[in-house]
């Protein structure tokens, strides 16, 4: 299976717009070494030629452009796009449906709870619904069993709840429901191999940890080095705790956590832009390296 | 004044993420003599420090990072954004506002028409006001009379309404109000400069043309260079007329128009990808250039 990362950043992208951060103003003035990284998003294959996106990003226009696969130009009007997941309902992994408007219909897979959300706070659904059939709603259920998408019919995808809040547009904030947000586990059923997808993950119950168990790679929330980081930054006041993310460092830590999956290729992706890992001469990056840890980028490719 | 062209392709951007016509794919393949657009958005200031958007593209975030004024970075979180202004509500057009909403509140003019549609098919400020503030409307009057934006106290601005249609996820879509669509003539009132501006124009009325007459710098409608453009390049069946855009060639066409205004300086903007005068070598673009008519790119400043 091939797995593209699209977009290997956090909500606001890395440089974000309105921030001058020690990352975000470094790498504007040149000093510092770091990449530039788009919103959050991935794409899947099972052959190279059909692909699954795993959330739609606003910066997705951009992300199209970067990797050629997605463009085969077979006719006129064309896409490698075959179909959308939907891990959440948050503004940065579902807004560039928008921009795919022109290429409706489209099916979109995702649970109840973000079909909610997107057809009311949010109704992107109700939206593209004048767009040329619109987009299709195709239901994840969280029973535990696996789907697939027709176009990669190689691929069996089981989702499964992570304890999350609902969007702070949504009429359902602050009441948390199964199905906010979920992780995928992936499998090409040819090979056996599996990915874990997870760019979002606050809490590892127990049933987290199994599903990570199973994995091959596991491609995983690397929002925040540490809880308060946005606090010590001076960029905001929220920890990386109320936003649903487990930092990396310290006690219970997510490196902590994943040096428990010695076998697995481990990489942190949705990574904030105040983040000191995205200074590849941080300590902190030495760190997650010597760790046997790696950070995603935009333009990353894995084969499993 | 100043006046930053931060996009000047229509809606989908050049090159459009799904489309293999003559222009996408050659410029895609680098056979084409032509520069990549993003999607349609001016700035304007009366200082160079405090900038007015005019329209939020869904590129906005890479139309800032492209625009380094609009980051003048004086603390930890900045802009230079001090206000928007929204000409419609079609999607190209208010999309990037939620990209926006890690610096709200932000105020933002828009006609009556325009914030109907945005507390309704795309609850933009609904969805917003959950982030510090959110938007706070400001009402665009079609009474002839100018308004200012505090953060730009010298620019005098105009709102002229133009005809067109509802977006098509509008609930008053083919129900044409005034207000809809607009245009804008901004005068620095120092100098006495003016110019107008007005990315989809699809029908003269003597009203709009008494006030071309007035500026001294046109900013307008590129889509299409035929009206069947669309039809031709096998990329769609509707007509730029259709769509509210008067189409460049031809008798009654945008270039004769401008004829009338041989003082003015003459600015084709909001470019659609299937547009030959995107190709530097087409002789369309030969008879723009002819004609003493400009064509807008990406990064094009103007002072007035």
């Amino acid at each position: 299976m091939y797995i593209q990362v699209l977009g290997s950043a956090a909500g606001g992208g890395f440089p974000q717009w309105n921030c001058n951060c020690n990352n975000c103003h470094g790498l504007r003035q040149g000093k510092l070494r770091a990449a530039p990284r788009t919103q959050s998003s991935i794409a899947i294959s099972d052959d190279g030629v059909h692909w699954i996106l795993c959330n739609a990003s606003p910066d997705i226009r951009s992300q199209i452009e970067a990797f050629p696969a997605l463009q085969p130009a077979r006719q006129k009007r064309d896409t490698g796009i075959a179909g959308v997941i939907l891990l959440d309902s948050q503004i940065d992994h579902v807004t560039g449906l928008l921009t795919l408007r022109e290429g409706c219909p489209h099916d979109v897979w995702c649970t109840e709870m973000v079909h909610q959300d997107l057809t009311s706070g949010f109704p992107i659904f109700n939206m593209l619904a004048h767009w040329n059939g619109g987009l299709n709603h195709q239901l994840i259920q969280l029973d535990g069993q696996p789907f697939s998408v027709p176009a990669c019919p190689a691929l069996s995808i089981t989702a499964i709840s992570l304890r999350s809040n609902a969007p702070p547009y949504s009429p359902r904030r602050d009441d948390p429901h199964p199905g906010n947000n979920i992780g995928l586990l992936i499998e090409d059923t040819r090979t056996g191999k599996k990915v874990f997808y997870a760019p979002g993950l606050g809490k590892l119950d127990a049933d987290v940890l199994s599903m990570m168990r199973a994995a091959d790679c596991l491609l995983v929330d690397g929002t925040v080095w540490q809880d308060d980081e946005m606090q010590v930054c001076g960029v905001g006041t929220k920890l990386g705790s109320e936003m649903g993310h487990l930092a990396q460092s310290g006690p219970g830590g997510m490196l902590e956590v994943l040096a428990d999956f010695p076998e697995a290729r481990r990489i942190l992706i949705h990574i904030n832009n105040t983040n000191p890992i995205l200074d590849e001469d941080s300590p902190e990056r030495a760190q997650v390296q010597a760790a046997g840890v790696e950070v995603a980028y935009d333009g990353m490719s894995i084969q499993l």
